[in-house]
Order: structure tokens, then sequence, then C-alpha cells
């Protein structure tokens, strides 16, 4: 894509009110505009970060035996009152329809969607066990939404819910999703910092877990295990001083973002609804549930929390915007050449053909932070070179141009 | 997919206040869950037959120079009383946060959150033309919310909106996404039924166009000129009895449903918003605007209502949930050969190995609609046949085993 008609523009700066790094680099580097606290419009580049993230989670959601269906954010006020989540729940939007009269939320979460529609297509032991996730817009009238994306009051987040017969078959999904998640975040380059953290469990189970991202951006707490590089969240540490893992009691106190989060429901709403199964006798039983949580959003804001230096972002290639970063330095006509070439090589290329100096391209490429960038100057068009330059070092190379192809798809 | 597994069953009944014939067949048919009035779950098969008309539009919309962008449904009541529209629009959902204590609405259109967004990103004529559209999910506080996809409160639409300088600009733009749609209505298979519409204009242009699509269950009347197939909408046929086409006064009364609107809004918003952009003498103008609305979900419900028979749906090849049907009649070794065989030869397929009645499998078949039904029998093992039946053509064929992917992939 080139440049000049991209609909974005990179900005020197931003109000003062952005407290935070993934806030100002996304903003400034023209990946994201803010409509009003805690709610943001995603530009082409930042569209396509979103897409990238949300492609390799659909993917891994799919290899567990997840099934995706799309459900809605509007909600009646019925099933919330069933669960006794109406009223408890601080942060549901709420309101009445002028035609209907009737009360609606706009959902953060569906298990009051999910569980009764699971009494359309669950009635046997045959028809378990079924994993359903979406990736789709949630909603939170969030108290503090002053972090960037992550903690929005719209955002974009994929839940999957898992029905088991019993809750070994449960664990054993819940084991399985552990693996996967930290494939993810090893997919998106945060895993370095990513921990598995114990969390509370809520009424049925001892433990949820999380997954915490080390930054100091982060607003939570959590007391990391030196020995097992397993966390424990600080809301349980004052019950328990050790790692559940390992029992070491040797923890390092760190801030962390959560960037998933997953759940043994167990039977608490499969109760609420009455969500049951027959077994090969005839027997009903109540079926065995598990959530399992991911903020796509959260997570494109995480990653430049965690990839970036003081000139900009540091995208991993997976969910980078581009593949190249092309500039022309008063070049046009070569670079558009090797701009076709990159193109029909299979390369995602954004070419920079704007008229700006030279200084104010290599600023811009850095704060938009595309791994890999390729200058073409007079200077070096005239002995047939270019320089390639990976964002994540320092130091530039300069290479023949007919090696170019070869030296892009070595590295 | 083996249907066994697959999250959604067909059923015999729906409830009896579901008047409209693609509710009844998109939830008998599995494809789609109604949580309340104007409101549906999407199921795995519903989701991809949205998936697949989402990606035809998206390619169109990228073919004719449209960048993506994902723009939040929450939108502040400020932006709307710029507008005027914050009291006026009926429809609008309107809430106040708990928190923030500031008036929010979720969003019907998004004149309001594009026109100020742009002044971000356009400033001089270099910056233009822009074409920018979105493919997100909007919510309209529906009067009448019952005619299943047709009309809902929630509800997956396009909208592009473009940028130019010139209103010969617009105009010419405008005259090329005409064409755009009517390719699109061709490949989702509803061409044969759908009429470029004029509709009332608003305060700044004589008209606008809606695509219509000529069904009893549509809730508009047009009139459709017998001459040129262009048609009028009821709204503006009093003032003027004849077509503006082709100036015939030969028309014919239908009922319709809206599938695509498209608007000259010239300078309606870019006044609102002060949206301007300098030319090369610095000379500051108002921008030219269009907007260009196509309802994702209201088109798979259209397409229902166009393509089915008594016995169910008949799916576009193009936007069906699978390329083939396969079903066992107590052949389940052989079949699950066969299925093995058209996956790896690229066939998205749906395998009925469930233990149902060969009776109750066909019934099933003709509801989902799938395009190619294929059916391994022991009767047709003996004999090394299998025996394949187009969903939109009455009679069965029976071929030989070997020639069955030379065959599908001739037709």
């Amino acid at each position: 894509m080139k440049q000049s008609i991209l609909f974005s523009k990179t900005r020197k700066e931003v109000s003062a009110e952005s407290e935070s790094i993934n806030h100002q680099l996304l903003v400034r580097g023209g990946f994201v505009n803010q409509l009003m606290s805690g709610v943001y419009t995603y530009l082409p580049m930042g569209f396509k970060v979103l897409k990238k993230i949300e492609n390799i989670v659909r993917e891994e959601m799919e290899e567990i035996g997840g099934q995706e269906i799309l459900m809605p954010a509007l909600q009646p006020k019925e099933n919330w009152e069933i669960t006794g989540r109406w009223d408890t729940m601080d942060d549901l939007f709420k309101f009445t329809s002028f035609y209907s009269k009737t009360d609606l939320a706009i959902g953060p979460t569906h298990e009051e969607v999910i569980t009764p529609l699971a009494k359309h297509q669950i009635f046997s032991y045959k028809d378990l066990p079924k994993y359903i996730f979406q990736i789709q817009t949630k909603f939170r009238d969030e108290e503090r939404a002053k972090s960037g994306l992550l903690r929005g009051r719209e955002f974009l987040m994929k839940d999957l819910y898992s029905f088991n017969t019993s809750e070994k078959e449960l664990d054993d999904y819940y084991d399985g999703m552990i693996k996967v998640y930290n494939k993810i975040y090893k997919q998106i380059g945060i895993a370095d910092k990513t921990y598995l953290t114990f969390a509370p469990g809520g009424t049925f189970s001892k433990y949820s877990h999380e997954f915490q991202t080390e930054t100091p951006a982060g607003e939570d707490i959590i007391y990391l295990c030196k020995k097992c590089k397993v966390a424990i969240n600080k809301e349980i540490i004052d019950e328990q001083k050790v790692c559940p893992e390992c029992e070491s009691s040797d923890l390092k106190e760190i801030k962390s973002i959560e960037v998933g989060n997953i759940f043994k429901l167990k039977t608490k709403f499969s109760q609420s609804f009455n969500l049951t199964y027959t077994d090969k006798n005839g027997k009903s039983h109540l079926i065995q549930m598990g959530c399992y949580g991911l903020g796509i959003s959260r997570l494109m804001g995480t990653i430049v929390e965690v990839c970036h230096d003081e000139r900009g972002i540091i995208w991993p290639k997976e969910v980078a915007p581009f593949d190249i970063h092309l500039i022309s330095i008063s070049e046009d006509e070569k670079s558009n050449k090797i701009y076709e070439i990159l193109k029909k090589e299979g390369f995602d290329v954004l070419f920079d053909d704007r008229e700006e100096s030279a200084g104010s391209k290599f600023k811009d490429a850095d704060l938009i932070g595309i791994p890999t960038r390729i200058v073409i100057s007079s200077k070096l068009a005239k002995d047939k070179k270019v320089e390639i330059k990976k964002r994540s070092e320092s130091d530039p190379e300069i290479i023949n141009e007919e090696d170019l192809i070869k030296y892009l798809k070595r590295s």
C-alpha cells in the first residue's frame, strides 16, 4: 500500500491526558483514534494488526475443537436475573428499549446467552463434548478507562465455552487450553513476559488461572515464583504465601496486565439454567462448563507495552501491519519498480512515496515499527545497492539490489 | 465437518410467532437461534454463511479503493447534537454511563464518527479522494422487529464513506458503486430479483438510490418500470408518475426488501463538523461526502426469502455453508473414506454420520440446502455407485464411485 493514500497519518503529539504508552504510540503511529475514554476506532493499520491477532487465536481455537459462532451484544434482563448478576455486576451497561419497554444490557460476557442456547443443542451424552467460541465486541462500563487498549469500555474478545459430561473431562480440556494459550502468546511475541497465574476460583473451584504479562503499565500485582515461573495473583497471596505449583516461597512482586483468564465454571451456570444431558441409562445430569477468555484488542495494547523503544513500536513479525516498509529517498521510479517486485513476491509492503524529508520518513518508520525497512536513495541506486534494516536491530546492511529478494526470503 | 458433532440441530417446528420464511427456515435448519425479538445468535453454519457474504462484500469494497477500518458502536451524545440527530432519530438506543455520567448511544450509523475522524486524516487536496469502510455490528431500537434477519435490532452491516473534492468526483464514484453493488447481488444469487430504485434524496440531493429485492416478505412497496427494470420507491411515486431513468409510465407495483442504500451526502455532514480541505492555492473548501450501506445479515435473510422451496433453503453456491452434503445410509466406513477424499480434494463437506433414518437425513438435507448432496448406501456401494443430486434440481444421478471427483470438478 502506498503511504500517500493511507487513511492514517502519524502525529507528533497526543493530548496530555494519555498516560499509557500503548495509547501514545498507537495514536501517534496512526493505528487507532480515540473517540472517547476507553473507546477507539481502529484505522487501516490498526485494523490489520487486530485481524492478525484474531486469526492466530481463531486458528488455535479451531485446532482445539472449537466451533465458531456469533452471539449478540444485546441481552435481555431476564437471563441476567436467572443468574442473579443483573444487580451485582457493576460494569454492565443497562438501558430500556423505547419501543418494547424491555430492559436490556450490552454484554461484557456471554454465560447468560450460551447456557440457555446450549439447551437447544445438547440433549444426551452423544451431543458432548462441545467447545463453542466467538470473537466479538464486548462492552463494560469501566470506572477507569485510561490505559489505552488495556482497559476499554468497548473491546474485542475471544470467549470459548466448554461443555463436558464429567469434571475429569473438563480438567483435561482446561489443561489443554493452558498449553494453547501459551502457544498463542509465543506466536504473538509476548511469551517471555507472560506467566500462568493462580487466581481466585469463585464459589465452585479452588483456583482459576490468568495469564499475566509483566509490564509497568499493568494494573495488577502478581507474585512470580522464581523457581517455576508460575505466578500468584495478589488476591490470593494473603491466604497462601507459597506457589501452589512448586510449594516454593521465593516470590517476586511484579506489575502486570491480564491477557487471558480461564475458569472452571463447573455446574454454576448449568444449574441456573438447568442445562442437563441424559447418560446411557437415560439418567439426567448437570453439564460441566468452563469458560476461556482472551482479549484481542487488549493483546494489541499489551504487545505495544512490551515491544517498543523510545522511538516507537517494534511489531513482532506475526502481528505486524506490513512485512516491509519501503522508503523512497528521491528515487520514486526505482522504488516503485522494487515495490511492484516485492508485492509480486508475496510481501505485504507499505511504500513511503510521500513528499517528505528523509529524516521525517525514518522517524515515522521507527514510530510505526514494521519489522523490515528498505531504503532506496539516489546515492545507493547509483551503485545498484539498497539499504535494509530490521526495526529490532540498530545497524542497517547495504546489499546488492539483485540480492534483495533472496535476502528477504532467507531472513 | 461431521454432522454428529456440529453445534446446531435441525428442528421440526418453530414457535407460532415466527411469521417470516427466513426466520422459520434459518431456525429450523440450525443456522440461527433467536435470543429475543430482532436479536439472533449465528450458529456455526449461519456464521459460515455470514462470513462468506462478508468476504464477497469486502473484496468488492477493496476493489473500488476502500480501506477497511473498525469504528466503535459506543458513540458520545455530543457528536449527535452537532448534527441535530440526538433527538430526531427515533430508533437510537441511548443510555447514561453509571460511572462517567455521560450520555451514550450505540450506533445505527457512523456519520457522527467518521466525519470528525476524517478531520484528523484529511487536510489538503493531496489527501483526497478517500474511501473508507467497515463491516460492523449496528443497533437500532426497531418498533417492529418481526421479520427474522430482515429487520433486526442488532445486525451486521457494511458502510462505506467517500470523501471527494468535487461533486463531479462524487458522482463518478457513486455511479461506480452502483455497478459494484449489482456485481455483489449477482455473486450472491439474488441479482434477477434485485432492482436499482430511485428513493428520496433528502435536503441535499434530488434522489438517493436503494437496491430492492422483490419478495412477498418485503415491507417496502416499489414501482418497477417494465421497460428499463429500474424502480421507484413508493415515497416518491406520488410526485412523479414516470420512471426517471427512461421516462416510461408503464410501472408495476411490487413488494420488496431494501438490500442496499447509497446516498450523496454532499456537504451535509462536512458542514456540521467543518470538514474541509485546502486546494492548490491554499483556499479552503468543504469536502463532498457519500455513504454506501449494505446489510450483511439482512442479505442472508433475503437470500433465504428468494432461494427456497417448500422443503427448505436452496443456498446459492457462493454463500452456501458447505459445498457438499455427504449422507451415509448404513455405509459408515465407505462414507468416511469418501469424506476424507473429498476433503483432500479441497471440498468443504458436511458429513451426515448421525444414527438417523434415511428419510430423516434426506429431509434435513433439503432443509439445510447445501448445493450438492451425495448419498452412499449399501445398495449403491455393492455396485460401486454413488447418488448425486443438486438441491436446485429434482432428480438425482447415479454415477460410478471412481468418477465422483471428476464429476464434481466439472459441475
